[in-house]
């Protein structure tokens, strides 16, 4: 829209240089995504995406700087911007827009309006497919510019909550055009939510605040998939963890594999860390601020800021202040302090030296979402609008080919197996 | 009815102290099986089976027992006989055909003539529900007994192996009435396939071959629920686990979970211990035992005894011969020894010690399977036939209930957080 | 030697089926014990112990057997008898017993007088080294049977609680002959009592009682290697856990691997489950049964049978039953039930389907025994009375031929590695 | 001790601003140290050390300086400089040089003669107490400055390879006076060695790489405290953990844990991370880099920067530059890339956004260390020249300051049982 809103190349001091930092996070990001290597290859002898046009609304990054360099060499012209005013790496973002088939306006730190003109700008390459991580490009389209729904063969949505509210979106028969549920994939949840939020929220938060595991009351509040990874990582590091829950079979869940499981109101009491992982709002509130213990460590590790309630904080405490970077302390009239990380949004991404998501567990997330864009191209007319699963077949590519860069092999069925599978005509 | 099939207290020499030892067994039982004491109370107040006649082909020991009491007691007319004939406990079969309202065709041992024979002899009984372990009684109807379809308002199967075979059958058409899938409910498989089977098999080893877990290499065909199950609880008691497949994601799911993931033929000569849990034929076969270690222990933990080839075993073995109770060594030409347990069948329930699932799981599947015998009974014209999955709320209703008896409480969703949950509308 | 105690083999009424059964549980023992494999090897070839009578008060089952055979094959004639009235295996006894060079008056199941004319049958074999569990023989030997101290080279303990009475000895000045305390090594303690302890308790517990682990409240009374290896297993299992300690620092230890530490006047009202590895009297006493939940569980997994208050147990309740074989059920005033395993002596030797600690544990243990007695014919003279440490290099032995028969190679230092390990001329 | 020795806040710049940073930090760490906090108290109310002049060489972070400040409020004067050039925070530093009774001459990143400098100037201060970690202070003392002999009550020492040195230097009878060797607690191995140098290990690696440890080959050379705690906690995160040593006992206990053992040779081709724990030089040289896979992440846990021999690999290697923040690249003839973090000194501490030890862990460290130099002047002459273990008593009151403030009650032994454990007279 506006021919005003700038390239991040616009408006960097620096552009040089940070085009070499960018270069260089993408060198190493690279090293350690075989499967976006090996994708990389059959995209550019194939050209599969020849004459797309992809908007993508992601946390620009190097890994994600990887998928977007691959959609490019497979024939793509590619336009991006973030979808985190905080996510933002800007020497990637300007080491990524500094190449050919590629357009990015993605600034860390911009305000509401900037990053919203940022996703208008992006719409204006009027894209084929979209390529969403919570969902802003696709709900800006269907809201405020339903012009450009004719073009669009389809899109990828990559997480929980942005398919939870796309979800919503076709139970009204608001959704326009096919979008992959990448997040509901096998590959996804176990691997990005479980291991990928999971060891990347902890190390992150370890790294930021110097607190250990070992002997730590840690509550987590949600037992879903990123719940569990990290109730387990934080265990398998020594910690002590309770889990909160809204669903009693995922409470009971959480209770058969070891965990206490106590409604918010009792954990707040006991707990010296916090992490949110509900995709939920208001799951930190008040009554829970008033008893925590002196020093409590508060952590987000949904997609959303809304987990904890920080205007309530903000209201109850005295004053606050920044106490190192990335932690915000807030004191309470009682003389208490309560640490909130990274003003609550998602920890793995939002310290000032969180780098995300491991790089193999994006390379896993972002191989699907590859060949997911591929099979709108090729076969986008199967599929009619709505949110669909990732076709089994899509899946087990890409596990097949990451098995095989890690050089596993594995058992493949007999005919005599196959048949006794796909039959039920035998006894005991 | 042929009168030629025996209850088993006919059989029996020392029917009395046969029933006074199972009472005791189920005594035993009852006390930690908190879900079926709270549903016994509701069941015997409201009487929601009066009327019914409810044929079973399950395990018979002591866990089953409380399900048929509470069957029973629900009002319902119960006839019951075992899905394997080595899991069957005749004081405990015997302890419940002496109760009102219950008739035991289960004998331990038996043949496959009498086997079948009293398969027949509890759906002379004309049965209204079936309850399966296996899919026995339903596929003897539908193959042999179609005249008992009409009386039949629904069923419910137990396990992965059945389910499998009833949606094939369900695809062809061949299924004639409603049947919930009880193993497809997340309370089913996380807790009686990863905790039941995962405890159970290695308890049930532990103790009839008196080998340790710590610095053993296992290796663990499958990595389904009960792979997992027994793959985690191997490795919590230090365990050196490596894991096969034939699926790519799974195979990439233990890799990430942190096992070795190797074809079976590479498995076979490092293993120590190998634990089949596929539900598929011909996962140890000869070329396999060619390879073994000496001392090579086999255990199957999958519902059939097809996953050992034993027939491969016995031809390739100069000789074998009972080597402790519940384990029999295959003596091979080149001095190497084998030892399987339990004749290749389900190891947590077919050696000598064996107790089968622990109970506070049993409580769990078997709270599903009580409430899916209402549910068919209140409200069976809901379902047509083929194969349903546990309503969600049934579910919940367990767990709920589970909950509460372990004085576990959680968490409600405010009125601001459902709401955020029902709406898309909400942005970054 | 008092003629009328009986060796095992005048007792048995079917002497010859026993001998039968008890060889083929030593041939299954032997098959899993590499290192006593090797060393049986090597003291046939030389003979060390030619002309030595070894004396033994040991658990009598199949992996003690196969030590029994080794200390004979070495030269020695060897005089055993149990050191607990309940884990005597008839059979194996009787094996043994029909073995030249061996002699066995362990017979199960005695009352405390026969258990002490066995002691002093086999102290009646006048002999040169005593082998311990326990410290019995040589506290008899102390007490009343002075007169063989002449004789005697020295002895090897095996537990932590028979070491201990000897240190209290020893201090006193009472101890007059060298003694190995082999519990002490960190291959005795790391493995047999971490390992061995851990997983052989929890499985017997499991096989007599069939309540699972997962979710399970699990109390456990001792932070030592025992409690530690009970600890994790059971958190292995995914059991809730409780440490309960008399140690600030061990205390500290359990806090800081993650688990709960409590007093045990708060963890009684919380566990389903208790464990006591103390080696301590009184660790469950009446206050504790008084708040007790309906249906706990009670074992022991320390060396004698005084850690649970079983007086007052039996005083306080109302009666008491057979549960299930090896299980008693206190019944209590008010309508509780408390569920005692094995009459409160170690659940992993005295249920009635424990096996004690796994073969390759004991393997270790017995290696380092072998090794021991070895050591006090070869250079008893360099020990004088007293505890003594197992000397380095037999430990080190000992861990080469277990790692060699695992097929299991490490590193060598360097010359200029040792070198700088010799060395404290190097700086920052 | 030249005049021209700097103190930090000469040096600085900004040193107003670093002042107000360091103050921060130590803000911060001061919140999560309840055993200084406790000791604080006491220390200022009694003035255990007033008079005494405290020389030590320490890292130089935030905890440390809680350390130092305590040593204050107990009367002290404290002169500080670091032992590793690349571990200090100068704004921590300047802070604490700006307190009375402080001096500090840390400053990062100085050359080997500054670094030397900074040792004598802090010992030109005539010291009556040293603490080191790393021995650097002892060293110099009993090397060049030999005057300072005469003043000097004792000395702590920090760490495992400072005691090994001072051990062999005692054995020299060179030693002259006495040392508490902190390290060797159990509160400070199991909670240092294992959580802190396991967690924090892993996390600064994780953050500075961006890899995770889901399906990652970890090997980890060394299996003492150190490598024990990195190896739990990297398999705790679901890596697959390959451990090296050089003692055979360790080598089995890793194996008995259920890890895999290899020499080196073999797992330097199968590792994807090297973690090295030794102690030991040449751990990781050519003949390991040669057989390495592309992209392999080289990083050292232990003391010191000897245990990859990055000159051998300078040497071997094309080319080496900047990768990323705190990591060099190696650029290998044959296009393989080797990636070793901080320069191969400690990782967690010296990669650039380290932190060293969790805070926590450092509490007890450091709350041993401050009662140990209480010791040294109430009580030092009880100890002669040499290596003294920490008595028991300060070990158990440190652990127990701890627990009071975790809010953790423990058991007490009744006299029964204290009389049980003090008698040896009680059979089976």
């Amino acid at each position: 829209m506006s021919q005003s809103t700038p390239r991040i190349t616009d408006v960097l001091d620096d552009a040089a240089d940070s085009q070499t930092s960018g270069e260089q996070k993408l060198s190493w990001a690279r090293q350690y995504m075989p499967i976006l290597s090996t994708l990389s290859e059959q995209f550019e002898r194939a050209q599969p995406l020849a004459g797309e046009r992809i908007a993508m609304a992601m946390h620009v990054e190097a890994k994600t700087g990887i998928l977007v360099e691959l959609l490019r060499d497979g024939g793509a012209e590619v336009a991006l911007t973030g979808c985190n005013p905080l996510s933002t790496h800007d020497d990637v973002s300007a080491a990524l827009d500094a190449q050919d088939g590629i357009t990015s306006y993605a600034i860390r730190g911009v305000g509401s309006e900037d990053y919203y003109d940022a996703i208008d700008a992006v719409l204006d390459h009027d894209p084929t497919i979209t390529v969403d991580d919570g969902g802003d490009l696709i709900f800006r389209i269907h809201k405020d510019r339903r012009e450009l729904l004719d073009d669009i063969r389809g899109g990828c949505e990559e997480t929980t909550t942005g398919v939870k509210r796309l979800l919503l979106m076709a139970e009204d028969d608001e959704l326009e055009y096919p979008v992959f549920a990448v997040n509901d994939t096998p590959m996804k949840r176990l691997f990005d939510n479980v291991h990928g939020t999971g060891e990347a929220s902890l190390a992150s938060m370890a790294m930021t605040t110097n607190i250990s595991w070992a002997g730590r009351t840690v509550v987590v509040a949600g037992y879903g998939y990123c719940g569990k990874g990290v109730s387990r990582k934080a265990a398998g590091q020594n910690a002590r963890v309770i889990v909160t829950e809204v669903d009693p079979r995922k409470a009971l869940e959480a209770h058969m594999d070891g965990f206490e499981v106590k409604p918010m109101a009792d954990a707040a009491a006991e707990g010296e860390v916090f992490i949110t992982t509900t995709g939920n709002r208001d799951v930190l509130v008040r009554d829970h601020f008033e008893v925590m213990q002196d020093g409590a460590v508060l952590a987000n590790a949904g997609h959303f800021d809304i987990e904890i309630d920080l205007e309530a904080l903000e209201a109850y405490a005295d004053s606050s202040r920044g106490a190192r970077a990335g932690i915000t302390a807030y004191e309470l009239p009682d003389g208490r302090t309560i640490n909130v990380l990274a003003e609550g949004r998602l920890v793995n991404l939002a310290t000032p030296i969180a780098l995300g998501h491991p790089i193999g567990v994006m390379d896993q997330s972002f191989g699907i979402q590859a060949v997911c864009v591929r099979e709108l191209v090729e076969h986008g007319d199967r599929y009619s609008p709505g949110v669909h699963s990732v076709p089994d077949s899509l899946d087990r590519d890409v596990a097949d080919i990451k098995l095989e860069a890690e050089g596993i092999a594995y058992d493949t069925l007999t005919e005599a197996q196959e048949d006794y599978l796909a039959s039920w005509a035998h006894g005991t």
